[in-house]
């Protein structure tokens, strides 16, 4: 039988993560099953090369993270797959209800898991589109200036929200019992901008002003020094392979520009 | 006190929807109350012209929908903002568990929850973005051909993925009760799409091909004969409206060309 940190009981439950160590999507999945203290295995996917067949059975798209759980009270005990980091992380959160999202019940915990929503909803819309495309220039060896003006202005639009929110983005920030749900979400990307600054592939003044923003800066730095968030976090595997695309980009360029 | 249809208690809650008729995220909100049987005021915000301040007070976006609410229990008895329909959806839904989501706790409501997260993220992602560069071609008077395609093709995927959950998409499709969550999010864009064939403004093959979709098909019929998504659904209203978008730019067109 599961334990976990929470007051509310762990269901019963066997849980497989399809897995890749560098892979910003499977980092928020890896810090929700650490935060809930949910026992999983891991089985890595290798996403150098095309995805063999037996794991395109079990995510037709190939994309990690996957989860697949097994529990003797739910399906006759067969096992049950989910994809999606978010759908993921919203699943797991709603097996211990009580730590990331509340148990649903009640006009509070109605407006606490609306408020989460509309978070996810801001960010997966706004700033996540702007860090791919931001780290998309990077490995491509281009300019960066305009996607890293693209990315404050996105970071600044959620800042602006959370300031609205006032008092009720506590849910957001988390408290301390450590890593709220919508820091999970941000932070693994938040967390590989700001790496490529430090080893000079970013411009160093990106860092500082995405943590000067009022509440999304403060929050950042919270989140930041995590140590769930930093356990499955490896900065120079991350660094070795960002550089090693970036050179690979600027070979790509030099051989076209030969041709 | 708010009385429902559901075994479970409705909060004492006030609510007000700020609101256009035509608009397919505000058909989401309503029909969501609708089905809830949560009582509601409407307050008009019209979206011909620009916001008046009292408005952007509300939603600085200045799109509707938005609900207010307020409930004794609940922040003092202060109001309460909301904005975004999927988010609304989700708040009334968590207000009065069982009937669109599953009431709390357990493997089986978590897996539920997830697989209806699942569908709205394939939704939004896919056949939205498919829909409204369809409904703004047609508004354009620009060829639809491309766009019908890429539409088909968008509810074609999210077809797939319905025959892929199997025995498991009855969550999803709804039952004797009536409407499901995903009926909800969905029917609203479909319904405009079909009427668009109807009236002639798209070619009517493509109300073909999307009824002949084996899961979506069918799911889109029993949704479309819905009383209560019917019921704030003005067919009349909306031919009267996309008629004159469509006179409009083609009179634009004429213009421009004669400069």
């Amino acid at each position: 039988m599961a334990t976990a940190t929470s007051a509310n009981p762990v269901p019963d439950i066997d849980i497989t993560l399809y897995y890749d160590a560098g892979c910003p999507y499977v980092h928020r999945v890896v810090t929700t099953l650490d935060v809930l203290s949910l026992p999983y295995k891991k089985v890595t996917v290798d996403i150098s090369k095309p995805r063999e067949q037996w794991y395109l059975d079990i995510n037709p798209t190939g994309k990690v993270p996957a989860v697949i759980f097994t529990a003797q009270d739910h399906n006759n005990g067969q096992p049950t797959t989910l994809t999606e980091s978010l759908v993921i992380t919203q699943f797991l959160s709603d097996l211990v209800p009580g730590r990331l999202l509340p148990a649903p019940g009640g006009i509070a915990a109605a407006v606490t898991r609306a408020r989460v929503a509309f978070f996810v909803d801001a960010w997966s819309n706004t700033v996540a589109p702007a860090q791919g495309a931001l780290m998309g220039s990077v490995i491509r060896g281009a300019d960066v200036s305009a996607p890293v003006e693209a990315f404050i202005k996105a970071a600044g639009e959620v800042d602006a929200l959370l300031v609205r929110e006032g008092a009720a983005a506590e849910v957001l920030f988390g408290d301390d019992r450590g890593l709220s749900y919508a820091q999970i979400v941000a932070a693994p990307m938040l967390l590989r901008v700001l790496a490529l600054a430090d080893v000079g592939l970013l411009p160093g003044e990106l860092k500082d002003r995405l943590l000067a923003l009022p509440e999304f800066g403060r929050w950042t730095k919270q989140a930041l020094q995590d140590p769930v968030l930093l356990k499955s976090w490896d900065v120079p595997a991350f660094e070795v392979r960002a550089k090693a695309m970036v050179a690979k980009a600027k070979e790509e360029q030099r051989a076209a520009a030969q041709l």
